[in-house]
């Protein structure tokens, strides 16, 4: 770039200068640049734009004078004239660097006026084609530069119509055409009061004005808001000669993609219209033909046009969205782009494009978007269906159902064992739900968050789960529930989309996830590149199996509470909890051990080879408990009535226990490691079935190598808290051994998740042998947000008024969170030169942060065994990015 | 030391040798060395004690060799043989670092057995006296050496007593001692399977080991844990030449202080008994003589006496609690140490002792207890008052009263305005009992903690307020309340202290506070040499009144809330929450704006002259609403009435609304500035409501310069989040000033409360002129402690159990909040320099974490104004450290 230059022809351009000459100019010079027939012109850089919106006093003389320059050159170059005899016709187009909705598209035709719309009609020998450039180019300039509203035009062409009694407007002629001009000057003249400008270079510098401005129309602004694509790019102006499609049937227009954007298939997929401009295809007045047809209307053109195709996907790479025009039997491009596709289509064109050697295995990883592929996974609800949709809640759990809707959990089993597919909808779910859970297609909830029992539960089960659905309200006693001020009736079907949040009404289009060999094969070349080994957070044998399947290469998070919630076990759990004295507590923790036992055997089998993160017990006891408001009407109600005082008792005595158990913020409450040292005998027990379930697999046969627990000690903020933990561990353990005449293997390490364990991480690593970083309740702690409650309350207002940028739960907030984890790897690693590091939150299946948990060094993340082909491929990008 | 040494004589010692001598050994070799009457002796170190305790070998040949040595020396000394003709009779005393209940305390008399009485005997000329030596070494020894239980030589010296119809053991005579000793001996044979040891080497080892391994018995260690003390010092062990008060009227003992301990007064106090031993006095048989008649009974001793104790008090430079004895008319000094002190006797001591030019001015101040002062502030109940005692919950206010119990808001204001005394006893108070805490003397609350409503309010009223007495049902059916199955009707009287959490039955004795003189001149002593400034938490004209007298230097946190919480306001908010559109909550806002105004006139004046931070509003909406269990059962029965369907309808609405409002983690959900950007409405009405009070103090003569406000954001974590709020203010200001041509200097700052805040302060400092550190919410946030719940479930048990050892919520966790604290003051001051730093969680009233404060930088601490003495104190003493 010259200093001070702001305006180059296409020939001075190519691809690399996006930012500076915006999408659409760079592949345009591109395209001149190695011979491909472009329709010559000049772009007005993104810094002019800039420029211009700093100054605030218009264009500057030097600007109007290098374009002109640049205008008189293309006269040169084209052989016409800028308002002469022949004359050049030019587009103006918007083109920022990133395509932008919302601003100012396209002026065609720029350059005609009274005078030279004659011209144009003498050259062409059509004046019906000059008259309907020059109405079309009237109607788009005093829109789009003047503000005059669009349908005020239409009226007219309506009317003309209606008097002549046709139905389109080709069917006008040049009478009418006449007529509708004059028409159109007059509207313009009194909605501007003015005249429309004849001056063709006032036509031109007006509509540069009008595209600099539309960057700061409000659609413009929220657009970049939404996207954040920053204020400060500005847009280029692509000014570029006319070339028509609509002279004759030896001319059209088209657009093409160079491979199939919903399949993949490596075959060219497009149509066209002949003797049509590109806005005929856009009006649907007439129907497009595909492009194979092409090559029967016109053969040569179709054979340079494939040939082209060709040498476009070569020199970019990639697969390209085209618009070309032929006038009088020549094709010229009018665009290239990188071409948008399905998933599924981005998966097979980027495993083709390997086979057919047009790029590597390494490009492929670096180019596709993992975040993508996440509706290769789930059964999702058409993103076309809108027209049921009623309501929006939290995407708590992915997939999409359809389903009875079912107030009851009893209700919702005994329906489902009459094969009726089910949905449960509940205020909130407790663990005396579990049955109805399990039963139900899905969950949707009208009160809790991300983390509440129903989402928790949820995606534990891998079924799908809206919570927080405010809009509904659920009306137990008429057996209603309300959407918007609606009634609906308990049973109504409804469908859910627990990956987008989405209520619809009905049965709606759903689409099945695609596990293709092409998908595998990405994955294989994914396995091959990255450093960071990638696990699963897996509660049960099932998932442990469906994480293998995945790619799991172990388990970074077994939450052992997910065992307490069965329905058969809950029962149990409470009268551990209700226990009087240790005695008590101890009797009902030794009906639990066994059932705890079966589940590790289940899992550590599924993992054999692999090492599994087992977490001792975290939740606070209440949420194991029955809830409080029912409760509290149960005995009120037995008060009131006074029948059964030994059934009142009970209820008081648990109604008490909940109250006493109940925290204020159960986040930072009585939770985790907390439990475990004012209750070690409930440690101890899970510690015991560990161990058991190990020593029972030994005695089926499987190899002690193929053995590796880790036992996890969760929200570890002081090092005695660790040392005391590790200790039981080793107590319990050693006492096992002693027992069985056998030592095993095991670790034992620590959850990150308080801000105070990453600032003593090097205590801590004195007693731990491994570190995982919990990066769920480290982001509630480290920026005070309650998942809960921010996620229904302050936080969408924050993100929709960018007073924050990204959600911190969705992808790790690198300034605080990031910021705390690096040093406590830094200080672990100082007392703890091979301390093992993981991550297990859900970030762990979150691309942007993966790349980040990379670049600091973590060895493995863990995330839900659905996310593990996207954690897979987000290693591996990690990996060629760092 | 010699490399090896474990054993020095008293002429090898001297007071600086506490950690190798222990404080009695080091405080006897002293007062040996200069010059005053010491029993000859020597002392085994607690190097001697750690390697025993280590070994784990009894008393290994070497030590045995080098305290025989000693023991030669000293019959050298004292011409006296260890089990020869003239007996050298020891006493054994352990000799901690710290003084230490729970250890072997004394063997007197050791030396003596069946051969050495008569020796005894003979020399001092009375056998009697030998005898009853003898037979209080046999019950010494064997009771803290062998282990023989005290109440079984007691039996016997009853039965001998009874036998002989006498009252005391002095009226036993020489056959009766005789016939006793043998009784004691066998006693010892039976419970110990073995004879008296005979040989006075062996006792004398078996005392060492005794002594040595009373550092390890159970109380020793739970006093450890209790009071902190290291387990790692040891104990040494005292040997003392015996000296006898008990041989004639020319013998006696005694304790004294050089001043007196209760009152400060410069005058010796103490008493003694003539022909007796310690022991004598301690069992209160006979009652013993105040000092001041040894003038009478022996004038030269007395003298004497008085010159030693100037000469300790001179040399010591601190007053004195003393042991001596006196054996045939001389004078021996048995034990120096500092004296213990009420809080009123150490202030004026210390002042006096400035005065007499025996210690600086900052010696003084180094040598105070900032946190004894406490009670000096508040009312408080006797604490030799245990026998009402009846219950505990938490200190959540300090301050004592009595009253009788009313469980009511409305009885209770009633009752007051009949001049009863009333203490409001509840399960948790809400908004709604505003005006019963008002006519309250203390409040009492079954649930909730520090920061509970009641905790929170009645500290800023400087009420009384004991939270979270679990052991305490209130049973309103009844009219009941229950404490540990105990009834008490509504209406008891009891008297709670909120400073201790006690909880006691009628009235009992308090204590008033006593502001002095003396005290007042240390405060200003304070002030001239500390660093940190000293700011109030104050939000009311009252408190601010009440913190300038107090010494504050301006108000560091100015709570809004506070001003919403009032009984004629809380309607006002509770509409402006329930406001179902911005027009509605402006309405409300409207209203409250001159009532916050008002309250903003009344500081502003208070303060003239010094800075107010205000905070604008803080908790969540929902705290301002009623309580949502009573709601619930209040709309449960009116539907089952299904009586008056509109009131219904507003209780329905005003349930939702709750509901709708709760968080489940309130402490990390919709509050601080989050209120503010999502409902700018209220803090511009507050901003408005502070500029219109200092516009109107300006018409009031108020000069402009005295008016320093400080306007403060709470609960920032982003960079955005500060520059957004900046604006409002400014805006709001800008537009004020606009209107009454005037402008006013200000300042806006942050609260810092949360990690990431810390971690970010680079980039809120460039927004913020100054940061505040609210280290109750940092701390919550940092160790993931909630402070209402963990201080009623895990935190007593942390602490009971040394897992941690100090109270986060008391002092600040230096390794984690400090450290983060530590980063915002570095990264803040990265992008400005003159960033002003403060605290104002409670930490600003609490020594340690003031001396942590002004050790790296902080302008100034705020506190309560009751701990604005202790704060000025303490940060005194924190610069003299520095």
């Amino acid at each position: 770039m010259k200093a001070g230059q702001y305006v180059y022809p296409f020939a001075q351009g190519d691809k690399s200068m996006k930012s500076l000459l915006g999408g659409k100019g760079a592949n345009l010079a591109e395209m001149a640049r190695i011979g491909l027939p472009v329709p010559p012109g000049f772009i007005i850089t993104t810094e002019a734009c800039n420029q211009y919106l700093g100054r605030n006093e218009g264009l500057w003389p030097e600007l109007k004078s290098e374009i002109l320059e640049n205008l008189q050159q293309l006269e040169l170059e084209v052989g016409r004239s800028f308002g002469g005899e022949r004359p050049l016709l030019i587009s103006v187009r918007s083109g920022a660097v990133v395509s932008m909705p919302g601003m100012m598209d396209t002026v065609l035709n720029l350059g005609l006026n009274q005078t030279t719309v004659n011209y144009l009609a003498d050259e062409a020998g059509n004046r019906r084609f000059a008259l309907d450039c020059y109405r079309r180019f009237i109607q788009m300039f005093a829109n789009v530069v003047l503000q005059v509203g669009h349908h005020l035009f239409e009226n007219i062409l309506t009317e003309a119509r209606q008097r002549k009694n046709v139905r389109t407007d080709s069917e006008l002629n040049e009478a009418d055409l006449e007529k509708i001009t004059a028409q159109f000057l007059d509207l313009v003249r009194r909605e501007t009061d003015g005249e429309f400008p004849e001056d063709p270079q006032e036509q031109l510098f007006l509509a540069v004005e009008a595209v600099f401005n539309s960057w700061n129309t409000n659609r413009a602004v929220v657009y970049r808001k939404a996207n954040r694509i920053p204020d400060t790019l500005g847009t280029a102006v692509n000014i570029q000669t006319m070339v028509f499609g609509n002279l004759g049937e030896d001319s059209g227009t088209g657009v093409a993609f160079t491979r199939n954007p919903s399949t993949g298939e490596a075959k060219l997929y497009g149509e066209y219209l002949l003797n049509a401009q590109g806005e005929d295809v856009v009006a649907g007045i007439r129907n497009p033909h595909p492009l194979s047809e092409l090559k029967g209307d016109m053969p040569e053109i179709y054979d340079q046009f494939l040939q082209i195709c060709n040498k476009l996907e070569e020199h970019y790479r990639e697969m390209q969205d085209i618009e070309f025009t032929i006038e009088k039997g020549k094709l010229y491009m009018l665009q290239t782009r990188t071409g948008k596709r399905t998933a599924p289509a981005a998966v097979r064109i980027a495993v083709d494009m390997v086979g057919e050697g047009l790029i590597s295995r390494k490009e492929v990883l670096q180019r596709i978007e993992p975040d993508q592929l996440e509706q290769l996974l789930h059964r999702r609800i058409d993103p076309e269906c809108n027209d049921r949709y009623i309501a929006r809640g939290l995407p708590a759990s992915p997939g999409a159902a359809s389903g009875k809707v079912v107030f009851d959990a009893d209700k919702a089993q005994e329906m489902a064992q009459n094969d009726e597919k089910v949905l449960l909808v509940r205020p909130e779910t407790t663990p005396d739900d579990i049955h109805g859970i399990i039963a139900a297609q899905g969950i949707l909830t009208s009160r809790g968050g991300m983390t509440s029992h129903a989402a928790v539960v949820a995606r534990g089960m891998g079924k799908p789960c809206v919570s927080g659905c405010e809009d509904l309200q659920i009306d137990f006693v008429k057996g209603l529930f309300t959407i918007k001020g609606k009634d609906y009736k308990e049973g109504t079907v409804i469908s859910i989309d627990g990956t987008t949040g989405r209520v619809f009404l009905g049965v709606v289009p759903m689409i099945e996830p695609e596990f293709t060999d092409e998908f595998r094969k990405l994955l294989s070349w994914a396995d091959e590149v990255r450093r960071l080994k990638v696990r699963a957070n897996a509660d049960t044998p099932e998932d442990a199996r469906l994480a293998v399947e995945l790619g799991a290469q172990g388990i970074g998070l077994c939450r052992t509470e997910h065992m307490f919630m069965a329905a058969d076990r809950i029962p149990v759990v409470q009268k551990m909890i209700l226990a009087s004295d240790l005695k008590e507590r101890e009797a009902a923790l030794c009906e639990l051990q066994p059932m705890q036992q079966s589940d590790f055997e289940g899992i550590f089998k599924e993992m054999a080879g692999y090492p599994v993160t087992v977490r001792l017990l975290d939740p606070p006891l209440h949420e194991f408990l029955p809830d409080r408001e029912e409760l509290l009407l149960e005995v009120d109600k037995l008060r009131r009535e006074g029948s059964d005082s030994s059934l009142l008792h009970e209820k008081e005595k648990l109604l008490h226990k909940v109250r006493l158990l109940s925290e204020y913020n159960p986040m930072l409450g009585h939770r985790g490691c907390r439990l475990g040292l004012v209750y070690p005998e409930i440690y101890k027990m899970q510690v015991r079935a560990i161990f058991l379930a190990l020593f029972k697999l030994l005695d089926e046969g499987m190899p002690e190598e193929k053995l590796q627990p880790e036992i996890m000690i969760p929200l570890v903020g002081h090092r005695e808290e660790m040392a005391r933990m590790k200790k039981l561990v080793e107590i319990t353990a050693e006492d096992m051994f002693a027992g069985k005449g056998k030592k095993l293997t095991y670790m034992v390490g620590t959850m990150i998740e308080l801000p105070r364990a990453c600032l003593v991480a090097d205590q801590l690593a004195e007693v731990a042998s491994f570190f995982s970083f919990g990066t769920n309740d480290l982001t509630q702690t480290t920026l005070g947000y309650s998942r809960d409650d921010s996620e229904s309350k302050f936080l969408p207002y924050y993100l929709q008024n960018k007073i924050i940028l990204i959600n911190p739960f969705a992808e790790v907030d690198r300034e605080g969170v990031g910021k705390l984890v690096e040093i406590a790897i830094k200080r672990g690693r100082s007392t703890r030169a091979n301390l093992k590091l993981g991550i297990c939150g859900e970030h762990g299946g979150n691309p942007a942060s993966i790349e980040f948990f990379n670049s600091i060094g973590l060895d493995y993340v863990s995330c839900s065994p659905y996310r593990l082909p996207i954690a897979r491929l987000s290693a591996a990008k990690a990996a060629l990015q760092g």
